[in-house]
This record gives C-alpha cells, structure tokens and sequence, in this order.
C-alpha cells in the first residue's frame, strides 16, 4: 500500500496517517517529496483494510501495491505446471486442441463429433452435460444422461473428457465421470463451487469472467489451490466490451501476461470468444502464437440444428483442418502438438 | 430475428435462408429493400438457433430483436409489483432508506449500528453473514452465527433483515433467519442458485452482475420467477468499466429503463457501486431522484475497524442525514419514505 | 512511482534500479518488506519516464502515483471557479439549465426553440453550427449562416450561446459570434484545438471523451488553462460500456470526483448521455442531485423533423418541466437556478 | 430500420407508425407475429431519423439495420485493395513489418534506429515529428525539424516513411515529407482533419479510436474515401476496456471482421496495443497469425531514454527477430514478407 497525501497537507495530518498504520500493526514508511508525501505500508495485513486511510484528512489516494495471491504465483513455484488430464499433458511444451460440443444432445450426435476430433488429432472431448443458460426457457443440458454418454464414448475413442460442473450437485458428478471439471466464465467467483472444487483431486479448467482481471482469475484459482487442488488450468474465453462486431472479445494479451506471474497453464477458446464461426480458425491461430497450451473448440456436425450456440461451432472438416494449423503454427513457436491418446 | 441479405445475395441464396426458417417451424417475412433485402422471422423458436443463418452465404448478419423473458415484463404485468420485506413495502410509491454493516462482526457491533440505522428513520437492515471475497485469504463471514445475530437484533429493533445466500447451503439457513435473501452480483449468473431461490418464497433482492445487460439481469429475475416465487426486487450496484475514479461506474439510467420494461421494484447500491464513502451521499441523491424505490447503504460505527469494505462505509451520523436528503428528493419526484415498522 | 521488486529479486538488481534513478535525476527511497522490496521515487520528472524500469530485471511492476495535472487542481486553487458566459454564471451557488437543439436548422426553428427555453427559465442556449457527425453523408451543420442565426436569436431573447468548435478555422468563427465555445466529446484530444482554445479569451465548454478517465479530462483542460484561458467549464456526457439500455452509460459519480480534485466547474448533458428522450427528464434531476452545476439539454419543436439526433431531443414544454424539477432539486442541495439575463 | 411494437399495442398505433414512415418518403412493412408486431422500414433515409419513433406510443425499440459506409465495403469493391506506400504495397499476398521511434528525437538516433530496421528486413519507416500527448508539458515533438530528418533518414536508407499529422498545419506538412499520413487514435473521428487528409492524394494510416466501433472505423475512413483519396490503411491499436494487465485491450478479432466487411488494407500495432514491452513480440506473432497484412512497431536502441513510449519500446535486435517469427507465422497462413526496397 501507498498513502498519497494532498500537496498541501499538514504535518499532523501526515502524523495522523502513520499512527494509525502503526495501530494496525503495520509499519509505516514517509517518502517526502518536492510537491507533496507519501507513505509506504509493510508489514502483513491482518483484518482492517488500510485503504480506510483515503477517507483521513489531508489524504489524496490510497493505491494498492500488493497482490493476494501466493500458490499461484510464479514467485513462489517458478516451473511450469503440467497438469495431466486423464493422460494427456496440458502446459510444458506440448500443445492441445480440444474439441466437442457445446452441449451432449445424444448419444449418436456426440459418437459422430468425437470421431472427428479423435480422427483430426484432438487429444480431448469437451461437451456440456450441465448448461448455464442466460434464459430459464434454453435447454439445460441432459444432466447426469449427459454425463454417461461422455463416459461412454470416451472408452470408444480414448478420449478423456472435460465437463462443466454448475453447483455442488453436478459437482459430484462431474468428478465420478469426467477427466477434468470445467468452471465456466459465470461461476468464476462462485466461491463455494471454487472450494468445492478444490477439495476434489480431478483437475479443474477455470475460465476467466467476463469483467475479471487479471488478478482476480489468478485469485479464483487461488480458491480451488488453497483447498489442496494444485491441478488448475486457466483459459480466456473472452470480456466483455462496447465492441459488438463478436460477441465478446478475446484478450490474447492476457497470455503472456498469465505465463508472466503464475506457473499455470493457460487454454484459450476462440469459440466463445468471438461466437461467430467464421472467427475460429484465425483467432485459432493467433492464441498459439501468442504462447498459450491449447485451445479449446466447439464442433458440431450438424450446426444448424445444434440445440445450443450452432452459430460458433464448426465442422468437424474444419476442425480437422484447426489442428494442421495450430500445428504448424506451434512449430514457429517452439510446440508440438500433444500427442493423442493411443486407441486402447 | 431479422437476417440481413448482402446488397449483392443472389436470389436462390435468399431462397435458401427462407426455406431453412421454415424447415425450423418459422415464418419467413422477406422485405426486398432498394440494396438489399432482409428477411423478417416469427414463430416461436424451438430449439435450434436461427442465428446459425449467419454462416449461410449471402447473409450480412442476423439481428435479435425478441427478448426472452416474459413473467418480468411489464407487458405481462403492467401494474408495478409491490414486495413486503417483513411488514415493509418495496416497491409503489414509497421509497426505502436500507442501511446495514458489510459483514456482520460481533452482536455489539450489530446492535450498535442497527440501532443508528433505525434512529435515523431506515426500515429494514442489511449485513452479511457470508461473504464473497474476491480472495480466499480475506474474513469469509460468521456463517449461521451471523444470522443468529442478525435475527436477535431484528427482535430488538423490529427491522427486518435482508442477508446474503451464497450457494444452496447457506440459501438454506438465510431462509430460516431472513426476511430477504439477497443474490449478489457475482452469482447474478449461478442458475442453480437463482432457481434454488425461486423455489422458496422468501423474498430475493438480485444484485446485477457486473458487466450484465439489463437483458441479462431481467433473465436472472426471469429464473426466480419461473421457479414461483414473484417477488423479486432488482438492485443496480454498478458495473465495470474503463473509469478508475471509482470501483464500480454506477449506472442510474437502468432505473428508468427497468421502470419502463419490467413491473419490478429497484434499489440502488451506491456503496459499491462507487466503492467511495464521499461518493456515497450524493449518488444516493440521485438514485432517489432517478425514480429507484430506495438505496441500500452500508453502514459501520467504526470503517476503520471494519472487517470488509471500510473505505465506503458510512457512519450512522452520515446514515442519517441520508435519510433525511433521500426523503427531501423523494418529496421532489412524489414519494415518501416507507414507514418503519413500529418497536414492538 | 512505486517500484514494486519481484519477492525473489537479488540485491544488486535493487540497486541497479537504484542507480538508474538517480541516473535519471531523481531521487530513490527503498522500502524493504517482509516478502518484497518497493522503491519510491521523488523528483521531477524530465524527459525520460521512470516506467522503463518495468524492463527491468527483477522488476515486479512499476505504479504511477503522481499526476500530470496542476492548474486544473483544487490543490493548486482551493476556491471553486465561476465562469460567466455572457453575463450569466456557471459554477458556485447556481444552477443553470441549458437548452436548445442539436443542430441549427434555420431562423424560424431556432427562435421558436430559443423562445421555449427562455420563458422556460433556462439561461444559456446551445446549438450546433457545426456538426460532428459519425457519417460523412449525414447533415454536418449551417456553418457561418448558423452562427448568424444563433447571434441574431440571442439578441432577440437575451440568451447567450454555447456552440461547437470542431477545427481551427471553425473555431475563429465561432469566437466571434458566441459566448461560449464547446469542444466536443470526439474532440477531447485534439490537443491542436484545445490549445487554439486556449488562446482565445471566451470561455470553453469541454466535453468528456467517449473512454476518457477524470485524468485525461483533467489534462485536457490544462492544455486550454496552460495555453492562458483560465474559464473552462467541464461536462460528462456519457462514457462507452457494454450496456446496450442507454447509447452511452453516464457516469455521474464523475461529478463529485472532479468536485474533490478540480476547481473548475462542472455540468452533464444527459441528452447525449442516454440517447433516449424517456430518460433526460430523470437523469438531469438525478445530475441535480448529485451536485453538478447545470444540465445541458437538447429541445426540439419538432423532434421527429429534427436533422439530427431527433430520437434525444425533449419538447420545450417538457424543457419547462425539467427547469421546474431541477430547481425543486437544487434547493434540497442547497442550490437554486441561476437568474436568467433580463429581456434588454 | 425494424420498429417492434409492443405486445399490447394497439391497431391505431401500428398504422400511426406506418403513416408517419410514409411521411417520411419511406416504406413500412409491416410483419404481424405471434406476440408482438415488428415493421420494417427500406427506402433511402433523407433527413430525419426513423429511430424517433422509439418515442411513439406503442413502440418498444427500434432496432437500426442499414449501415452508412459505402465506398470502403466489400460489397462496393469485393477484391482487396493494395496501397503503395512509396514504392512498398500494403496489402495483397505480402505482409509488412514497419518499425521506428515513437517520437523522432535526432538525427543521430532517428539514423540509428532506421539503420536496425533496414538491416532487419523491415520494409517501413514509422516515426512522430508531431506528438499527440495526454499532458500539456509532456514533449511535444520536433515538428517540421522531425519531418525533414525523416525525409534525410529514408534517403539514407531507402526506407519510405509513415508520420503522423494532428492537425490542418501539420497535415500540409506531413504530405510534402512523408509517403504516408498517420491520423492516430485520438483523432479517428476529428472529421475536419480527416476530410482535409481526404483532399490530399497521400496514403492515409487510420488508426482505430480507444472506444470505436467497427462501424465508426469504416465510417471514418469513409469521410477520407469520400473526398477522393482511397489509398487507404486501417490499423488496430487496442481498445479501452477495464482489463489492467495491459494499457489497451489489443482486439485481434477485428482484423478477420474487416476483412470480411471492407477491401482495405489493415495493419496491427501490439506496441501501443498493449504499451509492454514484453507483450510486443508475442501480440505481433498472433497479429499475423489472424490474417492482418502487417504490424507497426516502436523501436529504440535506448528505450530507457526514450522521450515518450520508452517502455513499449522494443530493441532493434529484438525487431530483428520479431521480423523472422512474422515471416515464419506468415508463411503458415500463406503469406510471405513483402520485399523492401533496393538500396539506391
């Protein structure tokens, strides 16, 4: 913490503010300047928030130094992670491209798309069984049906399988069928399902809020840590901006900015980034240019009858045609595409 | 739905859009302009998306114009809805002064600022006993202790209680203890939450999330309602932005827009929104003057000491001045304050 | 500047950071902390910017503190600036209600809007002679032959005028026919015009930028005051978010913010900063309210004849009632309407 | 243009809305549907604005359809333009990667920093004579002693050079020195500077705004393309948002967005699009890898003396190597670097 004081503040007003840093058992630092003073705060923060000191007399601003998180943080583990998701590396050197559906609509819908992703070189199945919908009239997904289906066509293709968790309920599914628990963008700061996943030891992919920043991602990743889960990995799916030319807009700075402060791997999805099909493969593209492990991809054979988000899916063909480029791209960077699961 | 054709679409790609809207069980309305024609859609959707029409060639875009909620509109229910928080009316012509600490600490420090709250003319309190933070390091609430202290001195004071649930679990006690559930707006967006709530017929207060649309946020209050439970009261506590001279921008104009499209009560929270105690009292000004049915107001005898967000708390001395500005603008706009229930 | 050291930085890099300050001319202050180092720095900053330290090895990040502006601030002038435009005072005990169209259509229009104002209560009138339009082919204003108009009109009704500078030359014009040169939203920037402002002797109406901060208003108007023209009256207009309920989100908290930082007066235009008709009459009570100094409102005989902006534009009888409420406001704040100049 | 009536609105105010479309020399279309009424409306827009219906009694919204570019759409021109900035095209199959000093300090380093782009590979000079700064007494730039070092520095080096004009007198300026007109960010819709960079016959580098729309952007080229100059190049540069990682959101997804809308050229710059330095090399790989035809690059060999954008700066062996990753990317999508110039 720094406390800026006002130009013309009096000494007792800079007094004022040092005792009551001292009260908080915190130590107080005065930096006199030219124009005016300022005062640095150490020490370790216990309960009271020293940025009540902007409302003191003869002070200016109170501006925040320090960050709240640790397990996360590259200071205090600087390799890489590398968290296995059912055999499959993500982070290191490797690259992955995940594929599936938005949604699990059946059986023989998710059979078609996970052979294609299996036969492109995908090297994990995505698909929703549990759907956070923005309207209470959308399909929600199939529910525990959803999550068998995954289960089963994962045995056929060797696949493990990545799937959204919504609240504690489907929590405790989702971790007796699938590789990996997603959090998707609006439980970002769903704390109890952030515990609640960290108290699990399946690995979590944890996608940024819509208006998160930096910080406060690597703090929601700090809940599932802090409860003893260290297999985290994030993922940009894009924020939210008066720019309406896709439906969010993906911030691929957010990358090296991640890969700068904390140890985790970091997935990009282009699909809900942009929601629009046609921005897919290049913005493909770009996140494994940038630097990031994978991206993740929503494929669909059948996209206009999709029963949720048809718009930003894309075909199977295609996809096969993502992963030869974010291959040959990742090869420019230094990656190679993860290998595959080989079929059992 | 409106889909736009390119200025240049040939005739048989017109003809293929209109054939697949009618393949969905829609109508198709084409409307051959001096460019370009668009082609107009009604019917009700049923699963898929017509939206996917923007990937057939020759479409320049596909507009939303239906929204989907129906039980929150003021088409449905043109009459303004009126909420009874334990004996005290939100919502009508009345205005509600709702003040409260952040985080409830000890029974003293309840006792102490409900007291204030209730000496200045507020009718109902506020206080958390289970607190979302944005890092797991910060004082999380007393849990079902906190109720227990909120519910005692609702005894005291005759105030009714407006508390926060945070996943189904705490939803469960909150409903025991409290006169109003609060949704905050970080699970704005937690359906399973939200649906929980529509199924008991407590009150709810929905906070709007962050960087929610006003769409967004009547599609919450739509799940609560399409669970059964109608009585829902919205609150703007402001959203994110570029703007750094305060935490959150408040943004007031959603009050009117709410007036106009929903039958629903709305706060306002100008302690968050602004995240400033000097920005408190006179945004609460303008909430009043804005047309919203009251502001919620965070409230602590010592912010110094408080154990979450001191920088915007107020004092019960400045609570009640609040008050007295809120009622004074009211007069102005032709609302009153509430009544406070009388001690009993 | 805050240097903040990574935890594990090494000595010498701390004072290779050390050296490069002093290098600079400025002086270093360590602040040694239980996990990290952070150094302050004093001194005037000259050519180089002491940011490029964050490319440092061992840097963690660098945090501005100070701020570029000084003849805006209320450090630098405690007292609260009033401007008189043509005899008529913005800033101090009074408010001011101005109002007028968008654009100058022709004589009759504007004095058939100019006679609503006036028996309306409303002091100053505003109106476009020179329009900055989004689109090249949408009607781009009168020019001279509006200045023309808008002199002739303010003979006749005793109402000085507020009208856009949009370049240089319009600006020469402009200052020899108005009491007041508006510098637009799109303009806050164009630092060759505020400075061109800043040489003439008639006050400037400086409008907020679309994703301006307070500092970069702040700055902006210290070019016009650095340049010799100390009236400048700021104005907030609404600032670009992702909600799509309002054309802009007007951010009344700015108000306070520059009331606390700034002597300069300070007004809001609630047309612009809504777009929507239905809610200018509520949000210029609500700008009352919260303790600007006056609303700048378009009006319009004929809004749906208007040759811009129409959809924003009030009737004047409804003008006459927002005079009404915002004086009603203003004496609950402790503030009553400005007189308007006597008919001559 | 489509009106949506409300559900419950009336016959009579349906067939209002159509006469007053017909007054307006437009034709309405009516479309009934299940719940609610939409009308749609072709026809070219004259003066008034249809969007004043939103203020009719039984209008829910108004929803704007057309766009107002004409001249930069692809549907005016389908095939790619290809701008030659002296000698150098922008545009087409090759990619460029332009480099150079924020701000032209000297000659010597101006010579310096050009003589690493030559070496490099980099085909295009960039360097400011005249800075647009934020505050008044930040260092402003050379002005024409900037120019005619450029001017010295491509003779030297055969590297055609690309310079910003802020307003009508640099603009004059700027055209007789330079091969390529900058108009910045903070001037994107300064429509009197960008009308007069239209009456030159120089190639015009338009940058988009903080908070610009794609819409906005292709209007504001439209207004140069509209005076008769067409050699133009767009460039992203970041957006406003409330992200603070880095100083701009860079918004990599407009590129395929404009591609798909407009023939024009669009280039990418990560140095201001992100103001890190360690974010340049990796946002440039990403900028070729989503499709644009180039990046535009701050170089200094002394960024920690650099008199502005020090920290963004890169090294010129640094752009040494960001000029062979942007050549290996671009070969991946099938593009290859454009050849610089011959030495003379």
């Amino acid at each position: 913490m720094l406390v800026v004081m006002d130009a013309g503040a009096r000494p007792e007003q800079i007094e004022a503010v040092v005792r009551h840093i001292e009260k908080m058992g915190l130590k107080a630092h005065p930096i006199p300047g030219a124009n005016r003073t300022a005062i640095g705060i150490t020490g370790a923060q216990r309960t009271a928030d020293p940025e009540v000191l902007e409302n003191f007399p003869g002070v200016k601003e109170v501006i925040r130094v320090s960050h709240g998180y640790k397990l996360v943080s590259r200071e205090a583990k600087p390799d890489d992670t590398i968290v296995s998701v059912g055999g499959v590396d993500v982070g290191g050197r490797g690259i992955v491209v995940i594929g599936g559906p938005c949604a699990v609509e059946s059986l023989d819908q998710t059979r078609t798309i996970a052979q294609g992703i299996k036969r492109a070189g995908g090297q994990l199945l995505r698909g929703g069984a549990y759907k956070p919908r923005t309207s209470p009239y959308s399909f929600q997904g199939l529910g525990e049906r959803g999550l068998e289906i995954l289960a089963r066509v994962r045995e056929e293709f060797d696949l493990p399988i990545i799937t959204e968790a919504i609240d504690e309920g489907s929590l405790k599914l989702v971790v007796q069928y699938a590789d990996c628990i997603q959090i998707g963008a609006r439980n970002m700061q769903n704390f109890a399902l952030l515990k609640a996943a960290g108290r699990t030891r399946t690995p979590v992919l944890l996608k940024r809020g819509m208006s998160a920043t930096l910080e406060e991602l690597l703090l929601s990743a700090e809940y599932v840590m802090s409860e003893g889960n260290y297999a985290v990995i994030l993922c940009e799916r894009g924020v939210r901006t008066f720019a309406d030319h896709t439906r969010n807009t993906l911030d691929l700075s957010i990358v090296p900015a991640i890969k700068r402060t904390s140890h985790l791997p970091v997935l990009v999805d282009p699909s809900h980034g942009t929601g629009k099909r046609n921005k897919v493969l290049p913005m493909s593209r770009a996140a494994i240019a940038v630097g990031c492990d994978g991206v993740l991809i929503e494929v669909h054979h059948k996209p206009e009858e999709a029963l949720s988000d048809g718009p930003q899916a894309i075909l199977p063909e295609d996809f096969a045609q993502l992963v030869r480029e974010c291959d040959a791209i990742g090869q420019v960077v230094g990656r190679t595409l993860q290998p595959a699961l080989a079929a059992s």
